[in-house]
C-alpha cells in the first residue's frame, strides 16, 4: 500500500504555527508565516499556468523566497527541476529539453542565462503576479515524484534523477534516527539548495518543525558567527568549507549548543578530523548521492578517529553491501558500492535503459568503489569514474590525496590520472600550499614514498593557487587535468 | 510501493550493538545481546513447530523475556497475539479460538489460566528446549499484521485489532517528530507489554535503539527513584498512576534529564496538571488507541494548562476530523472523532463487517466523541458508550468527573449514567476521598451545581474505598453500577 500522508508544510503550520521555520539573516518567518507565504506564491504560479504533474525548473541560488518557490510547486503539484547556477547557458537549456520543463522560476541576476523559447518568470515578476484560484495537493503520496536533480554520472551525458516524495520523507526520518531530534535545532543551509544536500535540509526543516538557516552562499566567517551565537545547532559541509571555517575560527571553540557538524563529499584528511577532535567539534562524516535523497551511511563521531576514513554504516532504513565481479565481497575487499532503501531514486527520468543498469532487485548500484570492515562499516575509496589503474594495479585518488594532505605544508591536493606510455595511466597531484610554509615536489614525492606503495605515489606534482571545486565545493578530479601548463612537465 | 526495510532488532544490532536496549533491574541487555537472546528463543519457537504467519498468543507480565518472545515471532514471521493477563479462562479461550492461534507461550504462574486443548508452553519450558534451524524474516513488510490485541469496543464481543509492522513504525515516528529523540533516553515501561501504550514503547526502543526500562507492575514509588536516579527519561501513565506518583513523591522535584510524562487513558483533572506543572513534571497529554497502534494525538506541555483538558494535535502523519451526522462538526460542535493516518489498523481479524464499519474512506471512526477548538485542538468528551443521555441533553461522565476531581476532598471519581423514569438516564458518582478529608455527598453536589449545568449534576453520589480500573489503570465506567449498594439509594 502506498503511504500518503499530509501534504508537509500544511500539516507542520497547522501543527507548530509559531515556530521559527525559515531565516536568512534579514527575514524570519515561523511556519504559519511561510505556509501563507507559500499559499500566496503557488497561487500566482497557478496564474502564470502552472498545473499538477508540470515540471518547473528552479533556477535560484539560496533564499527563503527559493525555499517557497519550492514548497508552492508541491503546493500546486508540480514537479521542481532544480538546476546548477554554475552550469552554461548551453548545460541548462539542454536540461529543460531533455526533462520537458514547461516553465522556468529564476532569480533576476539569473534568467539571461536561459538562451531557450522555454518561458523564464523571474522572482520579482511572479510576486507582482495576480493570484489566480488553484486547488492544493492537501496530501502527498510517497511514490509521486517531487524533484528532479540532474547528475552527470560516471560517463556519458547527465540524467534527471527522480526524488519522490518518499525518497525525502524517509531520507529525513532516517537522519533523525540516527543524528536525533532536538526542540531548539536549526541546521544551516550554506550548501546549495539545489543539490540534494541542501534540498535536505529544507525537507527535514518541514518535517521536524525545525528551524533552517539559508546562507546564500557559503561565508566561512558568518558560519562561525552563527555558530558562536547559538543560531544554528547542525550544519552541512564539505571538507573545503570545514577547513575554512576552522581556519577562521582560531582558537575559538564551537559553544555546546552546536551538535553535528555533517560532513560529506568524500573521505576526510585526517589532520582535519584530528583539529576537530581537538577543538571538541562533533563531526559526523557521511556518505550519499543524488539519486539516495543525501546520506545514506554515517559515521557518528564517536567513531571519527578509531574508524578513521569510514562513511560509517546505513541508515536504519536503508542497507548495503560491496559487490565484486557480481559477487558479494568479503570484509576489506574493494568493490562497487551498492545501497537500497526507501530515500532510493526510483530511476532516472525518461532514461529506462539507465535505469535498469543502475537499479536491480531494488539495489542501486552507486558506481562507487569501497569496501567494509569486519564490523560493517564503510570505507568509500573513490568515484569510479576516477579511478586510476596504473600498470594493472587500482590507484584511488583520495587515498593518494590524504596522505598529501596530512603533510603539515599541504591546504589542498587533487590527485587524477594521467597518461602515461609505460603503465597506461599515472598519478598526477595538484597541490596547494598553506601559507607560511614552503614544500617542494621531490620533498612530497618523497614523503609520499614512505606512506605509500610505490606505483600510487604521484609522478608529477603541480603547485597552484587553487582547486576546482563544484558549487558544492566538491573536489573536480576530472578538470584537474587542465591546470597542467604546457611548457611544464610537472616535477 | 509498499514500504520494506531491514528486521529492526537485527537492524538495530548491527548498527548500534552496545548501546542499552533493556533493563528491568535485575539484567541488563545491549541491542547485540538483545539480539543474541531472540535468535536463540527463534530458534527454540521454530523447535515446537511455530512457523511465519502463525498467530501465536503471548500471556506474560512484562519482562526481559516478554520482549524477547515478542521479538523472537517476529523473526519467524509469526503473529503475535497479546493477550492481557487479568483476562478470566472463559475470555482468554475465546480469543484463542476466535483467532485461530496454534500455540500459547506463558509464565509459569499463568499457563493454568488457559483451560483449552491449544498447546500451552511456558516460558521456562521453552527456555529449555533444543534449537531448530530456521529462516529469519530478514525485512520486515509494512503492510503485514505483527500483532494483534483484542478491544471490547463499545458493543458485542471482543474485536482482534489488526497492527501491522506499518502500524507500529508509523506510531513510532510520529512520536519522534513529537518529542523529540535524544542520545541518552530511555522510556519506562511500568504500563503492561500487552496493552499498545507498553508494547508500543518497545516498538520505539528497536527503532530509535533507544533503551527501555520494564517494570512487570507498576510501583509508584519504584518509578519515582528510576525518575530520581536518572534512570529513565520518558515514561508512559495514566491518570491514577501519575497520582500515585505524585503522592509518593512529596516535596521531591523530578531531575532535568526527565523530560516527558506521557499521559494517556482520558481527559487528566485540572488540579493533577496543576500540581504538576507546579513541579515541573512536563507532562505531554495524549488520546490513542489500540487501533492506532498508541498516540495518534499529544498536547505539548506549554499547551498543558492554557489548552487544559485537550489531548492536543494529531501527529505529524496523521489527521482529525468530527463527525456530527456524517458532517463534518465546527469548532466546539461535539461529534464522532474520525482519525487517519498510517498508523491506522487495516481492521479488525474476521470481522469485514465490523471492519468495513469503522474504516470508511480510510478514516477510522472512534466511537469517541469529542470536539476541536478555533486552533484545532482536540477535546476528548467521552467513549461513546459512556455517554449519558438525560432528558434530551448529553452528559459526558467525563466532564462531571473533572469538577468533582477539582474538589480538594476528591482523590478519584467515576460517573456513570443510572435509569430514571423522569429523564431516561441521570448521572450518578462514585467518589474516593482523599485522607485526611471529609466531604458530604450533598457538599460535592452544590459544588457541582455552582460548575456544571443542572442536568449534568450528579443526582446520587457514592462514597466507595476504590474505582473499577483495568490492567492500564483506565476507569472502567461501565462497572460502576456494580458498586450501588442494593439497600441504599445513594444521598
Amino acid at each position: 500500500m502506498q503511504t500518503v500522508i499530509p501534504n508537509w508544510l500544511i500539516q507542520r503550520a497547522f501543527l507548530t504555527p509559531q515556530r521559527p521555520a525559515v531565516d536568512d539573516g534579514w527575514q524570519k518567518k515561523t511556519f504559519g508565516e511561510l505556509h501563507e507565504s507559500v499559499v500566496k506564491r503557488a497561487r500566482q504560479l497557478a496564474g502564470i499556468g502552472v498545473r499538477q504533474g508540470d515540471i518547473i525548473a528552479v533556477l535560484m541560488r539560496n533564499s527563503i523566497a527559493m525555499v517557497e518557490t519550492i514548497h508552492a510547486l508541491h503546493y500546486i503539484g508540480a514537479i521542481a527541476l532544480l538546476q546548477n547556477i554554475r552550469l552554461t547557458s548551453h548545460e541548462l537549456v539542454w536540461q529543460l529539453n531533455d526533462s520537458g520543463a514547461v516553465c522556468v522560476i529564476a532569480d533576476e541576476k539569473l534568467a539571461d542565462l536561459v538562451k531557450s523559447d522555454i518561458r523564464v518568470v523571474t522572482i520579482n515578476e511572479l510576486a507582482a503576479l495576480p493570484e489566480t484560484d488553484v486547488e492544493f495537493q492537501s496530501h502527498y503520496h510517497f511514490d509521486d515524484v517531487a524533484t528532479i536533480m540532474y547528475t552527470s554520472g560516471t560517463t556519458g551525458k547527465p540524467k534527471g534523477v527522480l526524488q519522490t516524495y518518499g525518497n525525502h520523507w524517509w531520507s529525513a526520518i532516517g537522519s533523525a534516527l540516527n543524528l536525533g531530534l532536538h526542540e531548539n535545532d536549526c541546521w544551516l543551509a550554506a550548501v546549495p539548495l539545489f543539490h540534494i544536500s541542501g534540498l535536505s535540509i529544507m525537507m527535514r526543516s518541514v518535517i521536524y518543525g525545525m528551524g533552517m538557516y539559508v546562507m546564500p552562499s557559503f561565508d566561512a566567517q558568518k558560519a562561525n558567527d552563527l555558530i558562536m551565537d547559538g543560531k544554528v545547532t547542525i550544519m552541512s559541509v564539505v571538507t573545503a568549507m570545514l577547513q575554512k571555517m576552522l581556519a577562521d575560527l582560531g582558537e575559538r571553540r564551537y559553544p555546546e549548543t552546536f551538535r553535528c557538524m555533517l560532513l560529506g563529499g568524500g573521505p576526510a584528511p585526517k589532520p582535519l578530523l584530528e583539529a576537530c577532535k581537538e577543538k571538541g567539534i562533533p563531526v559526523y562524516q557521511t556518505y550519499g548521492m543524488t539519486e539516495t535523497a543525501s546520506q545514506i551511511v554515517t559515521l557518528a563521531p564517536e567513531y571519527s578517529l578509531t574508524k578513521l576514513g569510514s562513511a560509517g554504516k546505513p541508515l536504519f532504513p536503508a542497507q548495503l553491501r560491496i559487490e565484486k565481479d557480481g559477487q558479494p565481497a568479503r570484509p576489506y575487499e574493494a568493490g562497487e558500492i551498492v545501497v537500497k532503501g526507501p530515500n532510493v531514486t526510483k530511476g532516472y527520468l525518461h532514461r529506462e535503459e539507465a535505469t535498469k543498469e543502475a537499479i536491480r532487485d531494488g539495489w542501486f548500484y552507486t558506481g562507487d568503489i569501497g569496501y567494509v570492515d569486519e564490523d560493517g562499516f564503510l570505507y568509500v575509496l573513490d568515484r569510479r569514474s576516477d579511478l586510476i589503474i596504473s600498470g594493472g594495479e587500482n590507484v584511488y585518488p583520495a587515498e593518494v590525496e590524504a596522505v598529501l594532505l596530512s603533510h603539515e605544508a599541504v591546504e589542498e591536493a587533487g590527485v587524477t590520472g594521467i597518461d602515461d606510455e609505460t603503465w597506461g595511466q599515472v598519478p598526477c597531484a595538484f597541490v596547494k600550499q598553506k601559507s607560511g610554509y614552503s614544500v617542494t615536489a621531490e620533498q612530497l614525492k618523497q614523503f609520499c614514498q614512505e606512506r605509500l606503495a610505490k606505483y600510487k605515489v604521484p609522478k608529477q606534482i603541480y603547485f597552484v593557487d587553487q582547486l576546482p571545486r563544484n558549487a558544492s565545493q566538491k573536489l573536480l578530479r576530472r578538470q584537474l587535468k587542465s591546470l597542467i601548463p604546457n611548457d611544464d612537465n610537472g616535477a
